[in-house]
């Protein structure tokens, strides 16, 4: 393991010198180590320059940060790169899933096909994405800081998002760009990020989705792994390629082993920052009641798929989605039940909490906020089983129920006093929904409501409310079919003319699902009017929490991620698995081996394409890679670069054993998964015919020249 | 999991009908679920044939297990089959080493080049390598226990060694033939196996070791593999290949996922009948030693090895060794550290013991047996760091001296009243290696020595008079340098001198490790001596337990292994692994993925001829499966055969996930590998130019042809 907190602790006086406020925390709570344990998700505004000097001997200037950042593009839910002078952006294929299906023709389908556009005018525009490159940062904590006066939790909360709606709208006004306010170190700093978004991309290249999600959902989040994840864009202005100084150009052969890489892109959340009572309720109740969620759906889908060949092809996706979702959680959950990672974290509480408290004036700013938060999380986890069973869940036409019940209620409110999920665009999100066409399958509607019903039931008391309104006294089994068979509520104009009639309408109705939902309404709103409440005074607590930890660190701490731009360093490593060892990377061999190692059947198969060109590729090949750099969810289709930022691989995936690094940075055996550069170029010009894109990539066309 | 459990208890009333002390036990203990955990090395005299039919609807006749068995035949350390008409034997190229090294010219050495005699001629006598076939079993569990009649358990334990040679002289001078009392159930029942050995086994063919070793130590014992571990020897007898008509036919294509497979071998120890006592020892006390010594070893070895590349080489084998054993003994532990395995063996044995206790007969007869193994263990366990300590260890040097002390004293006594290790041939085999050649590496014997001194000071009360007679007051690494330096014993006309001279000379020699070892031997005998009375109270205790058990079980439980032929029932089968799937099989498409994975670096080369023909293999070919059958170590070289009693493949490890199988079985994971019998015709004909070995074969040559 990299071990960093010597060397960042050498940095605490730099960092902490220009800011006096700062400097006072410093001094109270000392040299603290434990540094590396929060990873190397940094901000551009604050890279760890003397750290990168002292452990790779890389010092770069302002300008190769400019030109990495600029060149690092993200998109609607991924990350992304320009790879070349005329806009080519490089992402995973799963991140252009949806271009790849809107713009396939009626008679085929480019998920299944693969699509290369051999001439610019074959490549086709993608509705809907958009790719945002960040121009500028600018910290404006002391502007959102002023504008939070007030002392309700709740209050604070909404001032909050005012400021930063102001401060988003004066900066969108005065540039014409996107500007977000980014909340770092849950609330101790803030930035404006301005962005300029691109908003004509089009599809120029995709491998067929069998080889770039080989493995499908069994290997996902595993290693070794063989898949082509990347798709290419690109980004058109006035109906021309956009010309960029800022991309990265092809590594001739990628990056050796031990070799320094960095990764440029967007993590979309980690809770490094958490307290022991938040990592304690979510690993007690939390995560528990997801996976025991997710297992009873299982349950549900695996016995409707296992009733014919139809069944199994119509539910697998569900299926498997679910099981990666556990997959997923489950390895969360791994971390927070391993001892030695939460003594880790237990010690760095204690410790930092200790040196908070020696000094009065700290204390009185920060020594409590632990404690609330504790205590607030301790009542959601006693209120948790209503939260969680207090909801329209179960049943299609059960939340549509819900929602006819409430859509009059709410919208008779001022939008700050809406449920959540009715404020904003929420509330005509929801109408749409409920008045919208919906193919409803009773078997499945009642299966699933009665298994619902059974989870509460387990859970809640005899004599609960919401049970005794669904249930009258029936098993879950009995009453789901009599509340599926019973409502009208699957008839779309029988839905309108409710819509329509509003609260009176509903009240009127005799249709025993909305009985139910007008019954179930006020109690599962004062449930979520009281989660809301609690999780405003964590949120508040944790953003003290945050002030603390910043004011005494600094961004010589990286924040947790944002989905905003990060870049991390690392190696290209091996390491121990299985009793033996990880490589470093795979190749095209391992692919065919591991695709003739099941037979070749779902979803170890390939296109036909790949078995039939087989001799035309050099096996030895690297196709996929391990790195020690930190990444997670949001990071899909970031660039691998090396130290001259040229592209060495592409982010698609993490290993198993990375799950646990949401709460806490690791890497012995935590690695992250990239392609790698020279597999796609082997792809580009042996499999797909796409010379002419590998030569744009290597920059041996001459700019602008197709 | 195969659920045994149910179809067993049906079998426990059939099995124990015809011996009446053992259903009285048998009603007393009633049905007992838990079975399936004592696995499936099932004995030649007791084949579960009921179970089978239930399982597999296969149904064996008696021809088909005598034919099985006597193509089923045993190495010195290692299990084997035959496998043509000619007396061809297919074993590991791991069990042939030491012959494949002795037939080398000394030119050339076949591990490194592989060897294929193209004629008979060509075959090589291996020196000091025998085969036996097994002809029959005899239950003389009668004889043996009215041979015991000693209340003392030491004296018991003399009885029933010398009943044993007693009956295996008889049956070896009645027949001609090997005999050998082998003890199952922990003495529950003893059986008389009769083998024919023939001595004159000649090596046909062998694969390069790094191919056949391909990952080496790191990959040992784990999966996905890609070990070409096979080697063909021929039974020879007056000169000629011996005829069989008991071979094991080469299989079409192998096994398919799912098909009910044998494999019939030596598995050689297995602790499936340990009480909760035993089993607490070795988790608390024996193998957290074993792993420390381990670890303070591969400390001096590495520091060794760092010195140099010449240095490194030198030690790269001990290392790996140490290294795998460690990861062996980790495995073990981990099995005994598993709260659901060690809850299931407390289930177990409260269980059966609270039955025991209802029946006052069985309760007088068995029931302390437990608590008298428990006391013997926890005594044991705390005399363990002298057992530990008080040894002639750490150097060579000291090793022969403490041979030169106690030889004299050792002769004097009658063999029964020597220690252990000298009693029978050990006396001669001690007297060889004090008085033969070594060559020593005084550094090596410096490090070693302290390092050995070090764990003991840590372990040791200050005062402890081991300590003081080799420390005099001097840290470990004085003192070893001291002693080292001092020694004349290096000097081995010196040591000649000394043990022609006896006790009395080596009490008047000034040398300073001798007169450590003077002092040391008294201490070193003493705990030695009450270790073997507690051993033998637990091995008398344990017999009675095991008695217990059987009477109850009879030979519906299988015993535990004892390096006699076993036959076991498994079906290939992929399982859960790293959070995806590991495939039933692998292939050589797998095995140059691997290569190229790690740059070719050792321990993942391949041999010159194999990168030169790879065009010529069908690199989907089989090369390594799995399969749920029950094996351990012994089992290597074991055939895997089809309800055909075809040969489908070759046993030559577990994975990793099988270490803990030592004490319980399970099957959701663990996993026997074995060498494909496609890959092994692949590379006989593809790579090796052995077409007459690959149609010997498959019996497509006429035999006796060439």
């Amino acid at each position: 393991m990299l071990r960093r907190s010597t060397i960042v602790a050498g940095l605490l006086v730099l960092v902490l010198g220009p800011a006096s406020a700062q400097t006072s925390t410093a001094k109270a709570v000392g040299e603290i180590q434990f540094l590396e344990e929060f990873g190397t998700m940094w901000t551009f505004d604050a890279p760890p320059l003397a750290y990168w000097k002292a452990t790779y001997d890389f010092a770069p200037d302002q300008a190769w940060l400019d030109h990495v950042r600029l060149a690092s593009v993200r998109l609607p839910n991924c990350s992304s790169s320009f790879v070349s002078a005329d806009g080519l952006v490089l992402t995973n294929h799963h991140c252009a899933r949806s271009c790849i299906s809107a713009v396939s023709p009626a008679d085929t389908n480019y998920q299944e096909t693969g699509f290369v556009a051999q001439t610019r005018a074959e490549e086709k525009a993608c509705p809907n994405l958009w790719v945002d490159q960040l121009l500028s940062i600018e910290d404006v904590t002391d502007d959102v800081r002023a504008a939070i006066t007030a002392d309700a939790p709740a209050r604070q909360v909404a001032q909050r998002d005012s400021i930063t709606t102001v401060l988003e709208e004066a900066c969108s006004a005065d540039t014409g760009d996107h500007c977000q306010v980014v909340r770092f170190y849950q609330g101790g700093m803030y930035s404006l990020y301005r962005y300029h978004r691109f908003s004509d991309v089009r599809l120029v290249m995709a491998p067929e989705e069998h080889i770039s999600f080989f493995g499908g959902d069994p290997d996902n989040f595993t290693y070794p792994r063989f898949d082509l994840d990347f798709t290419l864009l690109r980004v058109y202005q006035d109906g021309e390629p956009r010309p960029t100084e800022h991309y990265f150009p092809w590594s001739d052969h990628g990056a050796d082993e031990g070799e320094l890489v960095f990764v440029t892109g967007n993590p979309g959340s980690t809770g490094r920052l958490l307290t022991m009572a938040q990592m304690e309720y979510l690993r007690d109740a939390d995560y528990p009641a997801r996976l025991k969620s997710y297992q009873a759906r299982l349950g549900v889908l695996r016995e409707l798929a296992a009733e014919s060949d139809e069944a199994a092809r119509q539910y697998q996706n569900q299926i498997f989605g679910l099981e990666n979702a556990h997959k997923a959680v489950s390895g969360y959950l791994r971390g927070l039940d391993d001892p030695e990672i939460m003594s880790r974290k237990a010690s760095f509480e204690s410790d930092f909490r200790d040196r908070i408290a020696a000094d009065p004036e700290l204390q009185a700013r920060y020594g409590d906020a632990w404690d609330r938060i504790a205590e607030a999380q301790g009542e959601l986890g006693d209120i948790a089983p209503l939260v969680r069973h207090y909801r329209f869940a179960g049943s299609q036409l059960f939340t549509m129920a819900g929602g006819l019940v409430r859509l009059p209620q709410q919208r008779a409110l001022p939008d700050s006093l809406r449920l959540s999920q009715y404020r904003g665009e929420g509330m005509e999100r929801i109408a749409g929904y409920v008045m919208g066409e919906v193919s409803i399958d009773p078997a499945m509607e009642k299966m699933t409501l009665a298994a619902t019903l059974t989870a509460a039931q387990a859970e809640l008391p005899a004599d609960d409310p919401f049970l005794a309104a669904l249930l009258q006294g029936r098993s879950p089994e009995v009453a789901a079919e009599a509340l599926i068979d019973g409502t009208r509520l699957a008839d779309q104009s029988y839905r309108a003319l409710l819509f329509e009639g509003g609260t009176e309408a509903v009240n009127a109705s005799d249709d025993p699902l909305l009985a139910a939902a007008l019954t179930v309404e006020p109690l599962a709103r004062a449930v979520a009017d009281r989660a809301a409440e609690l999780n405003a005074v964590i949120s508040a607590n944790a953003e003290l929490v945050g002030q603390a930890i910043f004011s005494a660190y600094g961004t010589s701490l990286p924040p947790d991620a944002t989905f905003t731009l990060r870049i991390s360093d690392g190696v290209v490593k091996r390491y121990p698995m299985n009793g033996t060892v990880a490589p470093p990377v795979t190749n095209f061999y391992g692919l065919y081996a591991r695709a003739a190692a099941f037979g070749h059947e779902p979803p170890w198969q390939l296109p036909e394409r790949w078995l039939e060109r087989r001799d035309l590729l050099d096996l030895e090949t690297p196709l996929n890679f391990v790195s020690t750099n930190d990444i997670i969810g949001g990071n899909s289709g970031s660039p691998v670069i090396n130290r001259n930022a040229e592209v060495v691989g592409l982010i698609f995936d993490g290993n198993i054993e990375q799950l646990p690094n949401r709460f806490i940075f690791t890497n012995e055996v935590s690695r992250s998964v990239s392609v790698h550069s020279a597999g796609i170029m082997e792809a580009l010009r042996k499999i797909y015919d796409a010379a002419h894109l590998a030569d744009e990539l290597t920059g041996t066309t001459v700019t602008g020249s197709r």
